[in-house]
Protein backbone atom coordinates (compact mmCIF):
# COMPACT_ATOMS: atom_id res chain seq x y z
CA UNK A 1 0.00 0.00 0.00
CA UNK A 2 1.38 3.19 -1.07
CA UNK A 3 2.03 5.49 1.91
CA UNK A 4 0.30 8.60 0.70
CA UNK A 5 -3.40 8.61 -0.67
CA UNK A 6 -3.07 8.66 -4.56
CA UNK A 7 -3.30 13.19 -4.99
CA UNK A 8 -1.10 13.06 -2.25
CA UNK A 9 1.00 10.92 -3.74
CA UNK A 10 0.98 12.54 -7.44
CA UNK A 11 1.60 16.14 -6.03
CA UNK A 12 4.82 15.42 -3.88
CA UNK A 13 6.00 13.24 -7.60
CA UNK A 14 5.23 16.39 -9.74
CA UNK A 15 7.01 18.93 -7.14
CA UNK A 16 10.05 16.54 -7.74
CA UNK A 17 10.26 17.88 -11.07
CA UNK A 18 11.83 21.32 -9.61
CA UNK A 19 14.76 21.83 -9.72
CA UNK A 20 16.76 21.38 -5.90
CA UNK A 21 13.18 19.83 -4.55
CA UNK A 22 14.18 16.08 -3.45
CA UNK A 23 11.39 13.77 -1.54
CA UNK A 24 11.73 15.42 1.28
CA UNK A 25 11.37 18.75 0.34
CA UNK A 26 8.30 17.94 -2.07
CA UNK A 27 6.62 16.27 0.88
CA UNK A 28 7.26 19.65 2.97
CA UNK A 29 6.23 21.96 0.11
CA UNK A 30 3.16 19.62 0.00
CA UNK A 31 2.21 19.07 3.53
CA UNK A 32 2.36 23.37 4.19
CA UNK A 33 0.23 24.20 0.81
CA UNK A 34 -2.20 21.95 2.07
CA UNK A 35 -1.92 22.60 5.81
CA UNK A 36 -1.52 26.84 5.79
CA UNK A 37 -2.31 27.64 1.58
CA UNK A 38 -4.50 25.95 0.03
CA UNK A 39 -5.28 29.29 -1.88
CA UNK A 40 -1.67 29.71 -2.69
CA UNK A 41 -1.52 26.79 -3.87
CA UNK A 42 -4.11 27.00 -6.20
CA UNK A 43 -3.00 30.25 -7.58
CA UNK A 44 0.57 28.59 -8.45
CA UNK A 45 -1.66 25.76 -9.92
CA UNK A 46 -3.27 28.51 -12.17
CA UNK A 47 -0.02 30.20 -12.96
CA UNK A 48 1.72 27.23 -14.04
CA UNK A 49 -0.50 26.05 -16.44
CA UNK A 50 -0.89 29.70 -18.22
CA UNK A 51 2.60 30.30 -17.88
CA UNK A 52 3.49 26.44 -19.74
CA UNK A 53 0.39 27.22 -22.31
CA UNK A 54 1.21 30.51 -23.45
CA UNK A 55 4.68 31.53 -22.63
CA UNK A 56 6.89 31.88 -26.20
CA UNK A 57 9.81 32.61 -27.33
CA UNK A 58 10.59 36.18 -28.62
CA UNK A 59 10.61 35.55 -32.83
CA UNK A 60 13.73 37.82 -33.30
CA UNK A 61 15.76 36.85 -30.09
CA UNK A 62 14.53 34.11 -28.88
CA UNK A 63 13.94 34.81 -25.09
CA UNK A 64 10.46 34.17 -23.23
CA UNK A 65 8.12 36.20 -24.18
CA UNK A 66 4.25 35.99 -24.59
CA UNK A 67 4.27 38.75 -27.35
CA UNK A 68 6.01 38.18 -31.21
CA UNK A 69 8.53 40.13 -29.96
CA UNK A 70 9.84 41.31 -26.42
CA UNK A 71 10.14 44.42 -24.77
CA UNK A 72 13.82 44.86 -25.66
CA UNK A 73 13.92 43.83 -29.70
CA UNK A 74 10.58 46.22 -29.53
CA UNK A 75 12.41 49.07 -28.20
CA UNK A 76 14.30 50.54 -31.26
CA UNK A 77 16.72 52.63 -28.77
CA UNK A 78 18.41 49.31 -28.19
CA UNK A 79 18.94 48.65 -31.87
CA UNK A 80 21.51 51.83 -32.66
CA UNK A 81 24.50 50.73 -32.03
CA UNK A 82 23.75 47.54 -34.05
CA UNK A 83 25.39 45.58 -31.05
CA UNK A 84 23.81 41.35 -30.26
CA UNK A 85 25.55 39.77 -27.15
CA UNK A 86 24.61 36.47 -27.82
CA UNK A 87 24.00 33.95 -23.98
CA UNK A 88 23.07 30.77 -23.14
CA UNK A 89 19.97 31.02 -21.21
CA UNK A 90 17.40 33.66 -20.34
CA UNK A 91 18.71 33.68 -16.70
CA UNK A 92 21.74 34.65 -18.32
CA UNK A 93 20.18 37.26 -19.82
CA UNK A 94 18.29 38.41 -16.88
CA UNK A 95 21.93 38.95 -14.74
CA UNK A 96 23.41 40.93 -17.52
CA UNK A 97 20.33 43.46 -17.48
CA UNK A 98 20.26 44.23 -14.52
CA UNK A 99 24.17 45.24 -14.55
CA UNK A 100 22.74 47.97 -16.42
CA UNK A 101 25.86 47.92 -18.19
CA UNK A 102 24.72 46.65 -22.08
CA UNK A 103 22.45 48.69 -23.88
CA UNK A 104 22.29 46.94 -27.70
CA UNK A 105 20.01 43.56 -28.31
CA UNK A 106 20.16 40.13 -27.35
CA UNK A 107 20.18 36.86 -28.72
CA UNK A 108 19.29 33.80 -26.35
CA UNK A 109 20.39 30.46 -27.67
CA UNK A 110 18.15 28.50 -24.73
CA UNK A 111 20.96 25.65 -24.46
CA UNK A 112 24.16 24.85 -26.14
CA UNK A 113 25.58 22.63 -28.76
CA UNK A 114 25.51 19.16 -27.43
CA UNK A 115 25.39 16.89 -29.94
CA UNK A 116 25.18 13.78 -28.08
CA UNK A 117 22.05 15.19 -26.41
CA UNK A 118 20.82 15.77 -30.04
CA UNK A 119 21.04 19.20 -29.52
CA UNK A 120 22.19 20.87 -32.78
CA UNK A 121 22.38 24.52 -34.73
CA UNK A 122 18.77 24.64 -35.66
CA UNK A 123 17.59 23.98 -32.35
CA UNK A 124 19.47 26.98 -30.92
CA UNK A 125 17.75 29.37 -33.60
CA UNK A 126 21.03 29.67 -35.32
CA UNK A 127 19.12 30.17 -38.75
CA UNK A 128 17.40 32.96 -37.59
CA UNK A 129 20.95 34.45 -35.80
CA UNK A 130 22.20 33.71 -39.30
CA UNK A 131 19.28 35.60 -41.25
CA UNK A 132 19.69 38.40 -38.34
CA UNK A 133 23.48 38.98 -39.30
CA UNK A 134 22.64 38.91 -42.83
CA UNK A 135 19.75 41.35 -42.57
CA UNK A 136 19.97 43.97 -39.77
CA UNK A 137 22.83 46.17 -39.26
CA UNK A 138 24.83 44.17 -36.68
CA UNK A 139 28.49 46.10 -35.79
CA UNK A 140 29.00 43.59 -33.75
CA UNK A 141 28.16 40.59 -31.97
CA UNK A 142 29.40 39.79 -28.12
CA UNK A 143 29.99 36.41 -26.88
CA UNK A 144 28.46 35.83 -23.22
CA UNK A 145 28.33 32.05 -23.77
CA UNK A 146 29.22 30.12 -20.13
CA UNK A 147 33.26 28.94 -19.52
CA UNK A 148 32.29 25.68 -19.87
CA UNK A 149 33.39 23.00 -23.08
CA UNK A 150 29.49 23.32 -24.44
CA UNK A 151 29.58 27.09 -23.97
CA UNK A 152 33.31 27.44 -25.48
CA UNK A 153 31.95 24.81 -28.35
CA UNK A 154 28.60 26.81 -29.55
CA UNK A 155 31.67 30.12 -29.05
CA UNK A 156 33.81 28.80 -31.66
CA UNK A 157 30.67 27.73 -34.18
CA UNK A 158 28.85 31.44 -33.65
CA UNK A 159 32.65 33.22 -34.00
CA UNK A 160 32.77 30.89 -37.52
CA UNK A 161 29.37 32.20 -38.39
CA UNK A 162 30.17 35.57 -38.04
CA UNK A 163 33.28 35.59 -39.71
CA UNK A 164 31.73 34.07 -42.56
CA UNK A 165 29.62 37.04 -42.75
CA UNK A 166 32.05 39.75 -42.12
CA UNK A 167 30.60 40.61 -38.58
CA UNK A 168 33.06 41.85 -36.17
CA UNK A 169 32.60 38.92 -33.21
CA UNK A 170 34.46 39.67 -29.54
CA UNK A 171 34.01 37.09 -26.28
CA UNK A 172 33.46 38.73 -22.82
CA UNK A 173 37.01 38.53 -21.07
CA UNK A 174 37.55 35.60 -18.31
CA UNK A 175 39.45 36.51 -15.20
CA UNK A 176 39.84 36.46 -11.70
CA UNK A 177 36.20 37.69 -10.30
CA UNK A 178 35.87 40.89 -8.64
CA UNK A 179 35.97 40.41 -4.59
CA UNK A 180 38.14 37.08 -5.35
CA UNK A 181 41.06 35.58 -3.64
CA UNK A 182 44.10 34.65 -6.14
CA UNK A 183 44.72 32.23 -3.95
CA UNK A 184 41.68 29.97 -4.12
CA UNK A 185 41.42 31.02 -8.30
CA UNK A 186 42.11 27.68 -10.70
CA UNK A 187 44.87 27.80 -12.52
CA UNK A 188 42.70 28.09 -15.74
CA UNK A 189 41.67 30.90 -14.79
CA UNK A 190 44.48 32.50 -13.69
CA UNK A 191 46.36 31.93 -17.17
CA UNK A 192 43.44 33.95 -18.66
CA UNK A 193 43.71 36.74 -16.18
CA UNK A 194 47.36 36.65 -17.04
CA UNK A 195 46.96 36.39 -20.89
CA UNK A 196 44.11 38.58 -20.89
CA UNK A 197 45.65 41.36 -18.72
CA UNK A 198 45.27 45.12 -20.05
CA UNK A 199 47.65 48.32 -19.31
CA UNK A 200 46.66 49.86 -15.79
CA UNK B 1 8.83 48.38 -16.62
CA UNK B 2 8.66 45.37 -15.16
CA UNK B 3 11.85 42.90 -15.74
CA UNK B 4 9.68 39.75 -16.49
CA UNK B 5 6.79 39.19 -18.97
CA UNK B 6 3.21 39.48 -16.55
CA UNK B 7 2.63 35.61 -16.95
CA UNK B 8 6.58 35.08 -15.99
CA UNK B 9 6.35 37.39 -12.91
CA UNK B 10 3.08 36.14 -11.89
CA UNK B 11 4.42 32.23 -12.19
CA UNK B 12 8.00 33.31 -10.24
CA UNK B 13 5.84 35.12 -7.73
CA UNK B 14 3.53 31.89 -7.06
CA UNK B 15 6.56 29.58 -6.62
CA UNK B 16 7.59 31.56 -4.16
CA UNK B 17 4.73 30.90 -1.59
CA UNK B 18 6.69 26.90 -1.53
CA UNK B 19 8.64 26.91 1.60
CA UNK B 20 12.36 27.60 1.11
CA UNK B 21 11.89 29.22 -1.84
CA UNK B 22 13.12 32.86 -2.38
CA UNK B 23 12.90 35.39 -5.25
CA UNK B 24 16.45 33.60 -7.20
CA UNK B 25 15.06 29.93 -7.18
CA UNK B 26 11.93 30.70 -8.06
CA UNK B 27 13.68 32.17 -11.18
CA UNK B 28 15.91 29.10 -11.70
CA UNK B 29 12.28 26.82 -11.13
CA UNK B 30 10.52 28.99 -13.91
CA UNK B 31 12.97 28.88 -16.75
CA UNK B 32 13.94 25.35 -15.94
CA UNK B 33 10.71 24.81 -16.58
CA UNK B 34 10.40 26.87 -19.63
CA UNK B 35 13.50 25.63 -20.96
CA UNK B 36 13.14 21.89 -20.21
CA UNK B 37 10.14 20.15 -19.02
CA UNK B 38 6.36 21.76 -20.41
CA UNK B 39 4.72 18.90 -19.88
CA UNK B 40 6.23 18.26 -16.15
CA UNK B 41 5.27 21.86 -15.28
CA UNK B 42 1.44 21.60 -16.64
CA UNK B 43 1.51 18.56 -14.83
CA UNK B 44 2.20 20.02 -11.53
CA UNK B 45 -0.24 22.50 -12.12
CA UNK B 46 -3.14 20.35 -12.83
CA UNK B 47 -1.73 18.05 -9.76
CA UNK B 48 -1.75 21.09 -7.38
CA UNK B 49 -5.27 22.21 -8.41
CA UNK B 50 -6.73 18.41 -7.95
CA UNK B 51 -4.76 17.63 -4.55
CA UNK B 52 -6.05 21.75 -3.29
CA UNK B 53 -9.32 20.95 -4.43
CA UNK B 54 -9.62 17.33 -3.37
CA UNK B 55 -7.72 16.80 -0.29
CA UNK B 56 -9.62 16.67 2.85
CA UNK B 57 -9.54 15.25 6.12
CA UNK B 58 -10.12 11.65 7.45
CA UNK B 59 -13.13 12.28 9.78
CA UNK B 60 -11.53 10.22 12.73
CA UNK B 61 -8.21 11.72 13.01
CA UNK B 62 -8.05 14.36 10.75
CA UNK B 63 -4.81 13.78 8.66
CA UNK B 64 -4.81 14.30 5.02
CA UNK B 65 -7.47 12.08 3.68
CA UNK B 66 -9.14 11.95 -0.17
CA UNK B 67 -12.17 9.73 1.78
CA UNK B 68 -13.96 10.09 4.52
CA UNK B 69 -11.65 7.79 6.70
CA UNK B 70 -8.02 7.17 5.72
CA UNK B 71 -6.05 3.72 5.19
CA UNK B 72 -5.24 3.91 9.03
CA UNK B 73 -8.35 4.77 10.67
CA UNK B 74 -10.36 2.10 8.15
CA UNK B 75 -8.16 -0.30 9.22
CA UNK B 76 -9.44 -2.65 12.54
CA UNK B 77 -6.10 -4.27 12.61
CA UNK B 78 -5.03 -0.89 14.39
CA UNK B 79 -7.71 -0.45 16.75
CA UNK B 80 -7.35 -3.69 18.30
CA UNK B 81 -4.65 -2.39 21.54
CA UNK B 82 -6.60 0.59 21.73
CA UNK B 83 -4.05 3.04 21.97
CA UNK B 84 -4.06 6.57 20.42
CA UNK B 85 -0.85 8.76 19.54
CA UNK B 86 -1.51 12.28 18.85
CA UNK B 87 0.81 14.28 16.40
CA UNK B 88 1.19 17.36 15.28
CA UNK B 89 1.22 17.20 11.70
CA UNK B 90 0.97 14.63 8.77
CA UNK B 91 4.60 14.88 8.48
CA UNK B 92 5.22 14.12 11.81
CA UNK B 93 2.93 10.95 11.75
CA UNK B 94 4.06 9.73 8.13
CA UNK B 95 8.01 10.11 10.42
CA UNK B 96 6.54 7.50 13.19
CA UNK B 97 5.05 5.54 10.92
CA UNK B 98 8.09 4.91 8.98
CA UNK B 99 9.57 3.35 12.18
CA UNK B 100 7.00 0.65 12.08
CA UNK B 101 7.12 0.56 15.78
CA UNK B 102 3.51 1.83 16.38
CA UNK B 103 0.61 -0.44 15.51
CA UNK B 104 -2.28 2.07 17.15
CA UNK B 105 -4.31 5.06 15.90
CA UNK B 106 -3.56 8.20 15.77
CA UNK B 107 -4.94 12.00 15.76
CA UNK B 108 -3.41 14.67 13.66
CA UNK B 109 -3.59 17.88 15.10
CA UNK B 110 -2.55 20.19 12.29
CA UNK B 111 -0.85 22.54 14.12
CA UNK B 112 -0.62 23.65 17.84
CA UNK B 113 -2.77 25.62 20.25
CA UNK B 114 -1.45 29.69 19.72
CA UNK B 115 -4.41 31.77 21.64
CA UNK B 116 -2.19 34.81 19.67
CA UNK B 117 -2.59 33.64 16.06
CA UNK B 118 -5.97 32.68 17.43
CA UNK B 119 -5.71 28.95 17.26
CA UNK B 120 -7.96 27.45 19.99
CA UNK B 121 -8.64 23.93 21.44
CA UNK B 122 -11.53 24.04 18.09
CA UNK B 123 -9.47 24.76 15.45
CA UNK B 124 -7.46 21.74 16.67
CA UNK B 125 -10.54 19.22 16.47
CA UNK B 126 -9.95 18.64 20.29
CA UNK B 127 -13.65 17.99 20.49
CA UNK B 128 -13.52 14.84 18.15
CA UNK B 129 -10.48 13.77 20.03
CA UNK B 130 -12.65 13.83 23.20
CA UNK B 131 -15.75 12.64 21.62
CA UNK B 132 -13.03 9.80 20.22
CA UNK B 133 -11.94 9.35 24.21
CA UNK B 134 -15.65 8.97 25.34
CA UNK B 135 -16.97 6.60 23.06
CA UNK B 136 -14.51 4.63 21.77
CA UNK B 137 -12.35 1.98 23.70
CA UNK B 138 -9.17 4.30 24.30
CA UNK B 139 -6.97 2.29 26.55
CA UNK B 140 -4.08 4.62 25.85
CA UNK B 141 -3.21 8.07 24.78
CA UNK B 142 0.38 8.41 23.62
CA UNK B 143 1.33 12.39 23.62
CA UNK B 144 4.16 13.16 20.46
CA UNK B 145 3.85 16.60 20.07
CA UNK B 146 6.86 19.13 19.18
CA UNK B 147 8.88 19.50 22.39
CA UNK B 148 8.31 22.90 21.75
CA UNK B 149 6.80 26.08 23.90
CA UNK B 150 3.54 25.56 21.77
CA UNK B 151 3.65 21.93 21.58
CA UNK B 152 4.22 21.86 25.30
CA UNK B 153 1.06 23.64 25.91
CA UNK B 154 -0.86 21.78 23.36
CA UNK B 155 0.33 18.81 25.48
CA UNK B 156 -0.96 20.36 29.21
CA UNK B 157 -3.85 20.80 27.53
CA UNK B 158 -4.92 17.27 26.09
CA UNK B 159 -3.72 15.37 29.01
CA UNK B 160 -5.78 17.56 31.11
CA UNK B 161 -9.04 16.16 28.53
CA UNK B 162 -7.49 12.80 29.44
CA UNK B 163 -7.68 13.31 32.80
CA UNK B 164 -11.24 14.17 32.93
CA UNK B 165 -12.16 11.36 31.11
CA UNK B 166 -9.77 9.07 32.89
CA UNK B 167 -8.05 7.73 30.15
CA UNK B 168 -4.28 6.90 30.86
CA UNK B 169 -1.83 9.29 29.03
CA UNK B 170 1.68 9.35 27.98
CA UNK B 171 4.53 11.10 26.44
CA UNK B 172 7.09 10.17 24.60
CA UNK B 173 10.52 10.09 25.80
CA UNK B 174 12.86 13.28 25.68
CA UNK B 175 16.26 12.44 26.24
CA UNK B 176 19.52 12.20 24.03
CA UNK B 177 19.72 11.59 19.90
CA UNK B 178 20.76 8.07 19.00
CA UNK B 179 24.16 8.97 17.18
CA UNK B 180 24.44 12.70 19.34
CA UNK B 181 27.64 14.10 20.94
CA UNK B 182 27.11 14.67 24.86
CA UNK B 183 29.07 17.69 24.29
CA UNK B 184 26.65 19.26 21.91
CA UNK B 185 23.37 18.30 23.44
CA UNK B 186 22.11 21.49 24.78
CA UNK B 187 21.17 21.55 28.83
CA UNK B 188 17.44 21.39 28.56
CA UNK B 189 17.85 18.42 27.06
CA UNK B 190 20.57 16.73 28.73
CA UNK B 191 18.36 17.32 32.15
CA UNK B 192 15.45 15.45 30.71
CA UNK B 193 18.00 12.80 29.73
CA UNK B 194 19.09 12.27 33.74
CA UNK B 195 15.50 12.54 34.76
CA UNK B 196 13.70 10.19 32.38
CA UNK B 197 16.84 7.57 33.22
CA UNK B 198 15.96 3.63 32.70
CA UNK B 199 17.57 0.83 34.51
CA UNK B 200 20.36 -0.89 32.40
Amino acid sequence: MSRHTPLLQQLIDALRILPGVGPKSAQRMAFSLLERNREGGAHLGAALNAAMAKIGHCQQCRTFCESDLCHICADPSRAQDGIICVVGSAADQMAIEQTGQFKGRYFVLQGYLSPLDGIGPQDLGLDILSNTLAKHNVTELILATNPTVEGDATAFYIAELCNKQQVKVSRIAQGIPVGGELEFVDGTTLSHAFSGRKAF
